[in-house]
């Protein structure tokens, strides 16, 4: 009798880009981009080959969300995918034991961030973290894909409906930009400061008195801008934080669950609306572009700015779909790095 | 360093068969057969090919719809879908650009016709209307699948569990037929009459009082049918309406919303009820037939006729599923006309 | 012109295992090996053909599960699937005709049992019973075939985190075993009753004054004991139940539905909470081990019991994807016995 071994190495887990080296960072943008050109410009050849097929993804939401779901969803049109409502009948630890055991990857939206942290100690196959309270690091990675699509079509004068074959390495268009954050201090931005400054892109954050991002996000921010010499800076004055930035960005003010103090909020915030006057005011690059994961209100960035040139919000979204596929794809059907 | 062009021609929707030719609406039919006859009875030889395997359809629903959503879903198997709600938390406009940029198609049932409009007009890839207020065009594609089966299989005597391996084309069955029309000013009549006298089939509408279609429709179907030498004729007399009608079709008095004003519709509608003995009464033809696009409730048809063998309510209902299939394959597989 | 026949044999229905043989009972388990060690084992070689591919199976759910939807949906991955929602806006007749018209398979999970029988009847395709008031037959297959797999894992001394390539057969393994139910009368215990005496295991139940299963059900329990030598015992008392028991199962005591009456339910299973100490005092077999469809309250079994090794009841989860799979692979791939 022959005896068949499981596989015992633990799994690689996407919780949030702080896991991961810059080289990995700018691995899974690259892949991202290599993925993107194959299936719209079937460059350099049509995609043949079906790696994911008979693979399954659980998508475990505790929230709705258009774009995390499409994007995922559109990424693993190989796969299936099932819809799980989780921890309404039972522990979370037995949840992540009894799905992990059917399937190939999680993807999970949840509450707290120890929610995720669990279903990660207890899976015994790769967790990816779709939104937690503290962290949101597959939509930092869209952003990053969309910084460095934009800085390469720039450079190389690439026409906005056409893709260069040979793009730059990530390496060499992302160290040395300047990113503006001006808004809350929730999730992304606190995902923005353990991802960018570790790729060498300096960070100014304006967010109202008593909004501050969690003290261990602070210091990985720290640690990485002294090795890669980006430079942090942190005020309540969104002109401040715009002073030569590449990119400003926001997001919405009043976050699902926070209905209640939006009032509150509108008011604390005032000022902080993205404008071509406030970038003028504060001392933007003269190219600067914005970004804003979505859904947006027009509180905190007019139209005026949203829909123009400047705006990369658009690819921005659509990089969620190839930097989630390069996720799946590095993790669960490669089996990490 | 080489350049890779986005296509930029303007992608084909499916809004409403009024978008359509004649010999497109038959090309729509006569494909749909080819698909039934292929996956059903793996003629001429079983399918083998996947081209479907990787593309992705947005399936977005602002209704709940048994037929429409496993039609389309069994349909494309090989495709992965996604099921979104639509507008609850950002403007039309940005979901739209958002979606499309990450699927090959978009299917959509919405509330009011200009959502649609409006969701066709800023995807970058082909929209499908799956039920507006004003037109439900993949209805009224099976409708006229499931008359041109019954129509082929009584000139050729085909046992009905069989299935003849050469079939007539549309063209050769549907000009010169005649549907009654027994019912409420909905947008499955309006469809009909923009799709029927095109094809060449006559079409008379019975409607109580005050239920009259929107005026461009009706300006649409004269002028087909002026090119055709179909008739239309419109009443509040359900006798008249099945006067030498082939194929007696209704529909729901009470719609999804309109649950407020059932009573009095239950009133208007008095006389309504499609029995043998109005068919009868009315002089349809001997061998007329009856469809509806169901759910179907008593007070609109009478189990004697519903369950009959005049009946073609369930193949109509499968045929769905072979008419989507055909409208995914040409729009969004094949890139359209 | 040929004419081409359309299958008219009966399809194969999964509403009970009481409609199985034995043997074939036994063939579903064994096939659920032989999936399980293919996928995870690439035994004897990785998975090639897509024998599912093209095919659609129908969720139909009127309850909401976690694990019945994953195992089903990660078994199914190389089919389509789509969730409806059942009866609500027409009769289940007309649903059932219409979707086993689109699809090649319906699983369903309905209220009272005659709904499951009702699908069945009209439906042209396999209907699997997802779970109905009185059996849940696809829980059942799964718990044989976790033991089968922990008693070959036992006689043939195969580490946990390892896999026997050369399985022994289930008519090796399960006849002549002894299972004691403490619990309520519900579907779990009916469904053990028609399956378990058949393939040679006695069971023993224990459940409080007033909760007795339907006497066709213990009808065919004392059958099926009487030709395999199986024993039948019905008692009160927990302990009485668990004497010489290889294997305890329980489930809730309050399922969906019934969390009006927790209260009284609670008081009235006073005493049956699955404990180290209930096997002892009982005298349960040394080896003991337990099982439970999940998911699991604390006052039905004990944390200490519960995350013990003899717990089995994550491998039973992870074994509802094989069983699931072999089911659909016989009856929808395959045809059917």
């Amino acid at each position: 009798m022959s005896s068949l071994s499981t596989a015992t190495k633990k799994p690689q887990h996407f919780i949030s880009t702080a896991d991961f080296t810059a080289e990995q960072l700018y691995d899974f943008v690259y892949q991202a981009i290599q993925h993107k050109v194959q299936a719209k410009y079937q460059h350099p050849e049509p995609r043949q080959d079906r790696p994911l097929a008979g693979k399954t993804l659980a998508v475990m939401f505790s929230k709705r969300s258009t774009r995390t779901r499409v994007a995922t969803e559109s990424a693993v049109a190989y796969l299936g995918s099932q819809d799980i409502q989780l921890g309404v009948n039972e522990s979370l630890l037995d949840t992540s034991r009894v799905v992990s055991s059917m399937v190939d990857g999680i993807m999970a939206r949840v509450g707290g961030h120890h929610e995720i942290e669990l279903l990660a100690k207890e899976s015994t196959v790769p967790v990816i973290n779709a939104l937690s309270a503290k962290y949101h690091p597959t939509q930092i990675l869209a952003d990053l894909m969309t910084i460095h699509e934009h800085v390469h079509h720039r450079n190389n004068k690439v026409p906005a409906d056409q893709y260069s074959a040979h793009t730059q390495h990530p390496r060499e268009t992302l160290p040395g930009l300047k990113v503006a954050w001006v808004g809350d201090a929730n999730n992304i931005i606190q995902e923005i400061l353990v991802a960018f400054p570790k790729v060498g892109i300096s960070v100014s954050v304006a967010a109202p008195e008593g909004y501050v991002c969690d003290e261990d996000v602070i210091a990985i921010a720290k640690a990485d801008a002294q090795k890669t010499g980006a430079t942090l800076m942190f005020t309540t004055k969104p002109e401040e934080a715009v002073k030569d930035a590449d990119i400003i960005i926001t997001d919405t003010w009043v976050s699902m669950g926070q209905e209640e103090e939006k009032a509150k909020r509108l008011q604390e915030f005032e000022g902080y609306q993205v404008t071509m006057d406030l970038a003028k005011r504060g001392g933007a690059k003269p190219d600067w572009t914005f970004m804003h994961c979505l859904p947006r209100k027009p509180e905190e960035v007019d139209d005026e700015v949203f829909y123009s040139e400047r705006s990369l919000v658009f690819p921005e979204a659509e990089n969620r779909k190839w930097t989630i596929l390069s996720v799946i794809d590095r993790l669960i059907v490669k089996g990490g790095f």
